[in-house]
Parts: C-alpha cells; sequence; structure tokens
C-alpha cells in the first residue's frame, strides 16, 4: 500500500468556500485580513494574500535553518516558530497571477501548498492576488464552452504535440453549425497549458459570449516552441526559438483543426494572436500569411522586440508594412496592448513598432493594462479587449 | 469569485522521446544505466530508473543537513557532493507509476524535477518505473480521441464541480452517431485528473479501438467527493465520504452527459467502473439503478471494504444480490480485479465479495495483476482487461 489514504481532499478547485477563510469586514485592518490564496491546494492555509495584496507563506520545516519566500524577484526571509513553521509576508504584489518559489536551505523548490502552472519554463507554484477587475475572467453562472485536450503527431517535428481547444458553449448543441477560429500563443517559458491555467481564456471568452459583447468561436491554444528533428532546443535571451513554428501552423495546425472542428475556414472568419513571445510569432506568421488570417492580436510583443530603435518600414520584416493601404485593406483588427509597469525592452520595442504604424497610417488598437507588468494580468486584459473586436458582421 | 479553474491536463505519457534518455545496451549493468524518468519536467536529469527498477534522486540543496527521498512508504537518505547535489537510491520499485516526494531538514515538498498529479490527497510528485508490458498504454502512431473539460454547476452540492470526457477517434468526424458510454471512478485522494493523467485511459482505449479489441466509447471521468451543502468534508477511515456522489451520478451527471455528447442514452450502452473506493462507489451505484447501467468493473475494491467476513447475500447491500439469476440477467459484465502484492484488507475484502458471488452463481470476470499492488498499474491493467468486455453486439 504506497498511497497515503489520510489526507484525503475534496475537488480541486480552490473552493475558499467552506469556512476555511476568515470573514472580511471593512473594519479590519490589511494585517490582519491575510485570506488563503485561491491557487493554493484545497484546505491549505498557506500562502495567504491580504487586502494591501501582500503575501505571507507559511513552510513547514522543523529542521531547516533558512527559508526564504522567492517572488517578484525578490527573496523574503521567513521567521521560524516553536513548531517549526515558517511564515514571513512579502511586500505588496501587483493584481494577478505570479509564478514564485520556495528556498529551503539552498533548495529551490515549488511550495507544497499551492497548485502548479508551467511558466518561467517550469511546472511550479503560482499564486492569484485578487484583482479589482477580477469579474471578467471569473467562474459564473452562464454557458460554459468545453476545453479539449487534442494530441498529434507533427510530421515537420517528428515528434508528438498537442493543443487545447474551447469551443463554445453552443458547439455541442448545434451540430450544423460552423465556427470562426482564433489561435492563441503562449509567451516564452510557458506552453500550450498557460491560457487556461493562468490567463481563464475559456471564462473570458464564456463571460464575453453570455453578455453577448464577443463572437461565440473556437480558440485553439498550441506550442509555440516547435524544431526541426534534432535541432537544438536552447532558448536564448528571450528569443523566440528556430522558425519551424510558423510552418507548424500553417501545414499541420489549421488543416488538422478544419478538419477535426467545425470550423469557418477563411481568412475572414481566422484569426491569431500571442503574448509575448507568442505576440512576435505571431505578428510574423499573420504578415507571411494574410491569405490565412485577417485579424491580430500582439499582447505585449512585437515582432522588432527587443530593439527599441526606429523601424524602417521599407526594410523592416521584409517590407511586409511598406503599403500601409494594402496592410490596412487586408487587416480587419491590428491590437496592441502593454502594462503601465512593463520592464525594458517592451515599452520602447513596442513603442517604435506603433510609430512604424503611426508613420505607414496602419489602424490599430493600442490598450493598456494599468498597474501590471510583464504578467498574466495584463494579458488576460488584452485577451478580454480583444475578444470584442473579432469576427463582427 | 473563489474557485480557481484549473484546467491543466498533465500529459504524462511517457516523453522520453527527445534525446534525454541515453541508450541502453545490454550489456550495462543495472549500476550503470539509470535513465530519466518519463515523469520528469523536460530537461531534468534527475530522479532517474534503471533495469532494477531503482529510483535515483538527485536534488540541489548546497546548504541542506538532510534530504531524503520518500518513496514506497520508505525514505532514502542521500547523500551530498561538494556540489551540493544530493543524490541516493531507493530499493527496486514495483512497475508502474508512484505517488513520492523529497524531505529537506524536515520539510515535505514536490520534487523540482518531476511533473505532478493529484493523488494521497495533494498536487505532488510521481515517477513512473518502465512496465515489461507498457505497450498497452504507449503513446502511438494510432487515431487519438479527445480529452475535454467540462465544466458545470451542481445544484444538488450547490458547487462547481468538472469531469473530463473522453470522445473516441472517429466522434468528431461521424456527426450522426451515438456512442455508448462509460463512467470511471478513481480513489480515495484522488480525483477527476487521475485516469487521464496517470492512468492513461485515453490512451488504453486509444490503443483497443485501433486494434479492433474494444467498441469505440466516450468515458466520463468526474469526482467522487460530493457533499451536501454545508455537510462534513471528513473523511474516516478511508471509507466513501457522505453518499451523495450517488445523487449527483444520476441526477446530474448522467443527464448532462446525455444532453451534451452524443451518447446511446439507455442502459445496455452505459457502464460504470472504479478503483478502490470508486469500485466502492461504483458498485453500490450500479446495484440500485440497475435500470441505468448494465457493466460494472471493481478495481481493487469492493463493496463489503474493509471487512474480509464472510457475507450473508440475504442482508448484504439490502439485499442486492439474493436473487443472483436476477442479478446475471441484468448484469452483463462483472468485473474484479486485484493486485498479486495488494496489502490487507483489499485480498480478504475482494475475497469474501468473490465467495458470496459464487454462492449466488453469479457471474463474475476475476483478473489479477502480476507483481503490482494498490497502485495505478493494477490499474490501468484492470482497464484494458474490462475495455474489450464492455458494449459488445
Amino acid at each position: 500500500m504506497k498511497v497515503n489514504h489520510n489526507a484525503v481532499l475534496l475537488f480541486a478547485a480552490a473552493l475558499c468556500l467552506n469556512g476555511i477563510c476568515h470573514a472580511q469586514t471593512n473594519t479590519e485592518s490589511s494585517a490582519s485580513n491575510f485570506k488563503p490564496a485561491s491557487t493554493n491546494q484545497q484546505g491549505k492555509m498557506y500562502p495567504q494574500v491580504n487586502s494591501d495584496r501582500k503575501v505571507k507563506a507559511g513552510v513547514m520545516a522543523p529542521q531547516a535553518s533558512k527559508v526564504q519566500l522567492d517572488l517578484g524577484g525578490k527573496r523574503y526571509d521567513l521567521v521560524k516558530d516553536d513548531k517549526g513553521m515558517w511564515t514571513g509576508e512579502s511586500e505588496p504584489q501587483d493584481e494577478g497571477f505570479h509564478y514564485y518559489q520556495i528556498q529551503i536551505d539552498g533548495a529551490a523548490v515549488p511550495d507544497s501548498n499551492s497548485k502548479y502552472f508551467y511558466g518561467a519554463g517550469r511546472w511550479g507554484s503560482g499564486i492569484e492576488i485578487p484583482a479589482h477587475d477580477q469579474d471578467f475572467y471569473g467562474l459564473k453562472n452562464v454557458p460554459h464552452g468545453l476545453v479539449s485536450e487534442n494530441i498529434y503527431f507533427s510530421k515537420l517535428t517528428q515528434a508528438w504535440r498537442r493543443c487545447f481547444v474551447y469551443t463554445p458553449p453552443s458547439y455541442t448543441a448545434n451540430a450544423g453549425t460552423r465556427y470562426p477560429v482564433l489561435y492563441l500563443q503562449h509567451g516564452s517559458g510557458e506552453d500550450e497549458t498557460g491560457w487556461i491555467a493562468q490567463g481563464h481564456a475559456n471564462l473570458i471568452l464564456d463571460n464575453l459570449i453570455s453578455d453577448k459583447k464577443a463572437a461565440e468561436m473556437i480558440i485553439v491554444m498550441d506550442n509555440g516552441y516547435a524544431f526541426k528533428p534534432n535541432a537544438s532546443t536552447a532558448i536564448v535571451n528571450n528569443q523566440p526559438p528556430a522558425p519551424v513554428f510558423e510552418e507548424v501552423m500553417i501545414q499541420e495546425i489549421i488543416p488538422m483543426i478544419d478538419a477535426k472542428f467545425r470550423t469557418r475556414a477563411n481568412r475572414d472568419n481566422r484569426a491569431i494572436a500571442g503574448l509575448s513571445m507568442g505576440a512576435n510569432q505571431t505578428m510574423r506568421i499573420i504578415m507571411n500569411h494574410l491569405d490565412t488570417f485577417s485579424a491580430i492580436g500582439g499582447f505585449s510583443g512585437t515582432p522588432n522586440y527587443p530593439n527599441g530603435d526606429k523601424l524602417d518600414p521599407a526594410v523592416f520584416l521584409d517590407g511586409k508594412f511598406k503599403n500601409g493601404a494594402d496592410v490596412n485593406r487586408k487587416l480587419k483588427v491590428l491590437w496592441l496592448s502593454l502594462g503601465t509597469k512593463e520592464p525594458k525592452p517592451f515599452p520602447a520595442s513596442v513603442g517604435a513598432f506603433k510609430q512604424m504604424l503611426d508613420k505607414q497610417k496602419i489602424k490599430y488598437v493600442y490598450a493598456e493594462s494599468a498597474e501590471t507588468g510583464h504578467e498574466w494580468q495584463s494579458w488576460r486584459r488584452a485577451l478580454h479587449g480583444y475578444l470584442p473586436l473579432l469576427f463582427k458582421n
């Protein structure tokens, strides 16, 4: 008998409902209103978040000599009590989702209290800081689409790959209906799980559809890392790796999706978007394939990354933006966005790209996410702004 | 909004493909043929498994004073080298999947090298020990079904729940075809993710369908923990919790699946099965609802658990097995199975149940999984044996 049957948990969703959380009143001070994070494993009291958006970690490590919370690029020393429980608080964090880890005597480990997410190049801990606008990605009593895992063998990479496919609420009942498709890409160090687990793309679209603010559509989320067989998989300086992902998208993913799902298989009904590295990748893909897509969303990224220098449309991306009027005719939606707290080089490189668009009189929508950095809250908000612009008839 | 919607399907198929693994030759000794486990995160060299099925853990913890591998109910001391890397080997493990963790100076933490699985009441590390018969759950070049995450609000529990739904390879193309359904339940301390991530139920059925050894069917995997609102969630002595799961299954899950998917919605085309606690639950459900299901699989569990005493069919389960001839008429398939290394009380309680069936002249299939315990390899094999018996026309 290898399984410990003592600790039995409920439904894995963080039900911070059943008496675990303390009631919060307006009279409570922020010091006393710490509550378990919604990203905790069921029943785990730590980590906690308070109304100042500070994180309080708790780690049981009786024989350790040094334990730290490693969050937002800083390490916070925790203090041990007489039972061996180490606790300590961080500085206030931005709203939204953050990756973190615990340091125990020099070992960087996931927090055993949290659920695990893929980002920063690894499966590890994440924490959700409640946001003032969290309602738009909340799980609500509205019709919900399905998210399907689709496994396929890629001949171009000679490897098994997978994508997640969101189908909208009406998809299963309306067997005669076909739907437009958004291809939505993750960023560097992330994978095809990010847009659901961290981004809540399905809930964002469920809610928008319910409010009649967005068209019913399919969303396909694949993995942006694709290499020719035997190619190096090394990722250098946050740059997109070997460019075979474009071929995989055009030659393998789109034909597979059009064959397997009830799509409207034409450019008017096909959009693409991505965050950071995914923005860079998808902008290049669409400009090479304007016959395939009609809308692009670049969330916290542009194809001149990491360069902030002025762009010459005659040569940039082989002159793809040289004829602004032609780009305007072909692109129904060109969306760019950025968090107001994004670090270098994003403001400069996105800014240079916008200036080039302005110069070419190319129409685009630009949005900023207030008080967020190069993180998921910026990208949730970007998706929420971008989706209503798509597939308007 | 308090519910964290963590939709990550850990695709734990053995991707020991991408150049991570060293070539193994017949001349290598077991001491030298350690290879990274297929359950490792991409690119991680530890933990490793050798041909003796020993596990070698590796943890970087420069300032720690004691690091242990906690696997199979034993703790193995690791030894530090001059770079701060702790390594050490376990005794030989059984074939198949095992949960494990790392102890660092008294802190029980997930291994940062592994992927994470839900079991033993927590998200944590798991390791795959290659099995001689692993081909039947291997990821092969055959048509693959989809696995969909389906979120729903349960009125009976007043909570958000989810199930994963496997649809067979032909489902998307054959819009006019309806399919039989298997409802498949996890065990104690596990959840609705287990049968895909640890059990590879989708790959097992993909392979059987490709070999024409099983019918194309839908598999629904929901969460066996379901309580009335505000009911206690305490679970005592590994007993199944409050019995509202039966009501959720009959009144909520099945009608939802029949409405949302193209099912053959009748008892002849509906089967149920479960492992351990799930075997107990599903046996009770089917005996109360022979109008709803026609086949049952009890993997390493029976409804008399944990009792090994002789059963009186006049009173056991309210006399549901009293009329053996009637049970034989109604149950097309009654499957029981057990691993040969299962601990108390499983052999005795399953044995007592079988004796009762024999006495009542109730037909059943009994299978044993050689050299495996109360773990996933027993249950993969059980599913692989059970599926071909279902929905024969």
